[in-house]
C-alpha cells in the first residue's frame, strides 16, 4: 500500500489550512474582479489537441487524456487538458461570438496542467487566475489601465505587502531598439537578450549584443535607457524629450503615457506603478501594453502577475478582429511562497468558530438545538459527537484551530446556563443560556 | 478553423449566466458546509492508476493522461484523472492521517472525469460536491442524522421546490432480505434486482427472483415491505412489530429509528424525509445508513444526491479502521436540469448591478471616479470605455442584464446630478450627484 502513499511529483496536495488559503484568496480575486463588472466563464479542461497546438501549445507540455483501455491501442487521442486559460478564452469567444456581448469582461479561475520537468516553485498542476476584457473590432485604452487599478486593488485587499506593478509599452520597446541600430529580423533576437538581462546580467547580454554586431554606442544608449533606475517621473521625461522618431515609438509613447495617467488617475498610488521599459513579456503574442508584478520586499518570488494587450485574441479560429487586453495571477505558485517567507499565514485548519463539547449523550439534542442556533446566526459550528474524556475534546478543539468551546453539562442544565472557553487563553465565561448572550461573547 | 469550434461531446460548456448559476450553488454548498464546521480539501486531479484501480474504478471509464509526445511511444502511463472524490479522500486521509485531526470533517468540491459513452444529462467531465465524515476507529450515529440535515438546509435556501432525502439502512435491508429464504450467497444477486425494480418494474423483478428459487410467498412478502407505497409511521410500525430476529434485522432496525429520530430533532421537517426500505445503494461499499434525495415533482431528474455510511474509508491504503458517512450532490447533472424544468432560472450574463454610460470622453475621469465610490459600496460597476450611441450602450447594458444605467453628461455635471435610468422598465431618475442619493435609487 505504502508506496501508494507519496506525493506525485509536480501535482501539489496542500493541507486544509492551506486549502483555506486559498478559498479565502480565489474569494478576494472573483469578488473584485465581479465588482468591476467582470463575469465568470469556465471552459472545459479538455480541449482538442489541435486548438491547443494551433497557437503558442508546446506538445510536450501537454497532457493529452485516453481511456486506459485505449491507452496502448494504436489509436492516437484527439483531446488534451488546456495549459493555460488564453487558448480557451480565444476558441470560445469564436465558437460563442453570437452569443456574447462585446466589450466582453470575462474572468476564469481554474485549474491548468503543463507535463514539464517540475521545478522547485513549478507545478504540473496548477490554478490560473484570468481576467480579460475583449472588444469586437477595437477596444479603448482606458481598458488598459483599468486591469492594474483591479490587481492593485487585489492585492492590496491580501495584505501581501509593499508591490510594484511594472508596465510597459511593446510598440515604445520595439521603436527605442529599432532606434538604436537593430534591424527588423534582428528584433527578436534582441528581444530575448533583453528579455534574459534579469537572469544573466548586464554584461553577458552586452556581449551577445556585441555578437551580432551592435556598436558599443549604440548598445549602451539602448541599455541605460532600457534597465536604468528611474522614478516614473525621470523616465517620463526622457522619452517627453527623446529625439527618436521611430513611428512605433512616437505611438508607443503616446500609449504608454495615457496608460500610465489613466491608472493614477483611477486611484492607484504612484508607489505602486513602475514605468519599466526594459519590460519585454513573450515575442508574438503581446502588441501594446504589457505588465509584470513583483514583490518589493521578495524580488525572488519573480512576477507573480503578469500580462497585457494583445490586437487579435482569436486569430486561429475566427476572421474577426478580437483585441484585448488581460492579465494573469498564478495563485498556486504565489500562496505557498508567500507563506514561506511569511508575508501569508495560513488559517486554521477547520472554518469553525464554536465547537460544542458533550459531557453527556442524553445531552445531545440541546446541544443539536443551539449549534442550530448558532449556524442560523451564521456562526460556523461543529458538535463534537463522539464519546470521549472533555480534555481530549478540547485538545482535539484547540487541534483544529477552533477558538471557542461551549460547555454544558447538568450543572449548566440546571442553572440554565452555559460556559464558554477561549481555547487560546484558556479563558472562561459563564452565561446565562440566550443565543444573544453567546452571540455577544463569540462575536466580541 | 470550424471544425474547432464544435462541442466536445460529455464535456459541457455553459454560457456566462449558466455559469454563474454554478458559482451562485457552489457558494450556498460551500457555506452550508462550512457553518456545520466541514473544512475544504482539494486533491489534485490526478491520481496514480493503481490508486484508482485499487477500489471500484473500471478501467474503461477512467481517462490516463500523458504527454502528447509520449503518447504514441510504448511508455504506459501511470498517472490518470480521477472519476470521484471517494477514492482520492480514502488515500489522502491514509497519506496524511498524522497531520489530521478526529473526527475529520471535511468536504470538496471539484471536478472529476468518467471516460463513458456520454448519454443524455451525463457528462464526461463534471462537478462533485461532496461531504463526510470521518472517524478514527469508531464514529458516532448522530453523524448520520446531521448530513442529511445540511442537506435540507442546502436545498431549501436553493429553493428548487419540494425534495424528498430517502433513507434506508443495508443491515436492516440484509436482514429483511436473508429473513425470506435468500441465501447470503444470493445476496449480491437479490440487491442487484431490488436496486433495479424502478428501472425494469415489479413484474420483472417477480419474474427474477422466481428464476433463483425463491418461493411465491417469500416473493410478495418481500417486495410488499420493500417497496410497498407508505407512510414513515407505517413503515416504522411494520418494522418495530415484525417477528424477524434476525440480528442484522435487529440491528439495523435500531440504527434506522435512532437516525429518522435524530433527523427530526435536528429541525429537518418530516415531510423532506422518508424511509424507503428498498434503497439498496451500491453493493459493496455502504454497510449502514444510505441516502437517496429526489425532487417530488421531477421525478424524471432522478437521484440529485446520495451517499451513506461505511465501515472501512481506506481499506486499500491503510490497516487502520476509518468508518465515516457522507453524502455527494451532482451538481453538473442537476443545475442544467433544473434549468430546463424551469425550477431554476440562468442569472444575468453579468454580475454588474450598474453601467456608467460614456457621453463624453472628456468625462471618463469623472465616470471612474463614480465608479470606484460605488465599488467601494460593494456595488459591481462597469464603465462603458468605448465611444457609440448612448442608444447602443443601453442596448448592450440590457443584453448584459445589468439593471441600472447611470448617465452623465455636460448637462448633468453643470446641474450637478446624473440621471439613473433601470433598464427593465425604462424608468428614469434625477438624483444630486451623491454617492448616497445613488445608493438609495439602486439599492432600494
Amino acid at each position: 500500500m505504502k508506496e501508494l502513499l507519496s506525493p506525485i511529483s509536480g501535482f501539489p496536495e496542500f493541507s486544509p489550512e492551506v486549502t483555506r488559503l486559498f478559498e479565502w484568496a480565489k474569494k478576494i480575486i472573483s469578488k473584485n474582479y465581479e465588482l468591476a463588472g467582470f463575469t465568470p466563464i469556465e471552459t472545459p479542461s479538455v480541449e482538442r489537441v489541435q486548438t491547443l497546438l494551433s497557437k503558442g501549445g508546446i506538445s510536450k507540455q501537454i497532457y493529452g487524456i485516453q481511456n486506459l483501455q485505449d491507452i496502448t491501442s494504436e489509436k492516437k487521442t484527439k483531446l488534451a487538458l488546456h495549459f493555460d486559460l488564453t487558448v480557451p478564452l480565444a476558441r470560445y469567444v469564436a465558437q460563442h461570438y453570437n452569443d456574447l456581448t462585446f466589450p466582453f469582461r470575462r474572468y476564469q479561475i481554474q485549474k491548468v496542467w503543463r507535463g514539464e520537468r517540475s521545478q522547485k516553485g513549478r507545478y504540473r498542476e496548477f490554478y490560473q487566475c484570468d481576467i480579460d476584457v475583449i472588444g469586437d473590432g477595437s477596444l479603448g485604452l482606458l481598458n488598459d489601465a483599468e486591469i492594474p487599478m483591479i490587481i492593485w486593488k487585489i492585492f492590496s485587499e491580501m495584505d501581501i505587502g509593499p508591490f510594484k506593478i511594472r508596465i510597459n509599452n511593446r510598440k515604445l520597446l520595439q521603436g527605442i531598439i529599432e532606434s538604436h541600430g537593430v534591424s527588423n529580423d534582428q528584433l527578436v533576437k534582441v528581444l530575448n537578450i533583453i528579455d534574459d538581462i534579469d537572469k544573466v546580467g548586464l554584461d553577458k547580454a552586452t556581449q551577445k549584443l556585441l555578437d551580432i554586431s551592435l556598436s558599443e554606442t549604440n548598445i549602451n544608449d539602448l541599455l541605460t535607457i532600457l534597465t536604468e533606475d528611474r522614478t516614473n517621473q525621470e523616465t517620463i521625461s526622457i522619452i517627453e524629450n527623446s529625439t527618436m522618431t521611430h513611428p512605433l515609438f512616437l505611438d508607443g509613447k503616446e500609449e504608454l503615457l495615457s496608460v500610465y495617467n489613466s491608472i493614477l488617475k483611477l486611484g492607484v498610488p504612484p508607489s505602486f506603478i513602475q514605468i519599466d521599459l526594459g519590460i519585454a513579456r513573450g515575442l508574438d503574442y503581446y502588441t501594446g501594453t504589457v505588465y509584470e508584478t513583483g514583490l518589493t520586499l521578495h524580488p525572488e518570488i519573480g512576477s507573480i502577475c503578469s500580462g497585457g494587450r494583445y490586437d487579435n485574441l482569436a486569430e486561429n479560429f475566427t476572421n474577426r478582429k478580437l483585441p484585448g487586453v488581460g492579465i494573469s495571477i498564478g495563485l498556486s505558485r504565489l500562496l505557498p511562497q508567500l507563506v514561506n517567507v511569511g508575508v501569508l499565514y495560513p488559517l486554521s485548519p477547520s472554518p469553525a468558530k464554536v465547537i460544542i463539547t458533550n459531557l453527556d449523550n442524553k445531552l445531545t439534542d440541546k446541544y443539536m438545538e443551539l449549534a442550530g442556533q448558532l449556524r442560523e446566526n451564521g456562526i460556523n459550528t461543529e458538535v463534537y459527537l463522539e464519546n470521549k474524556p472533555i480534555g481530549k475534546q478540547l485538545k482535539i478543539a484547540s487541534d483544529k484551530g477552533i477558538p471557542y468551546a461551549i460547555i454544558i453539562g447538568d450543572k449548566e442544565i440546571k442553572n440554565k446556563e452555559i460556559q464558554i472557553k477561549f481555547l487560546r487563553t484558556g479563558e472562561k465565561i459563564q452565561v446565562k443560556n440566550l443565543i444573544n448572550n453567546i452571540l455577544n461573547v463569540i462575536l466580541d
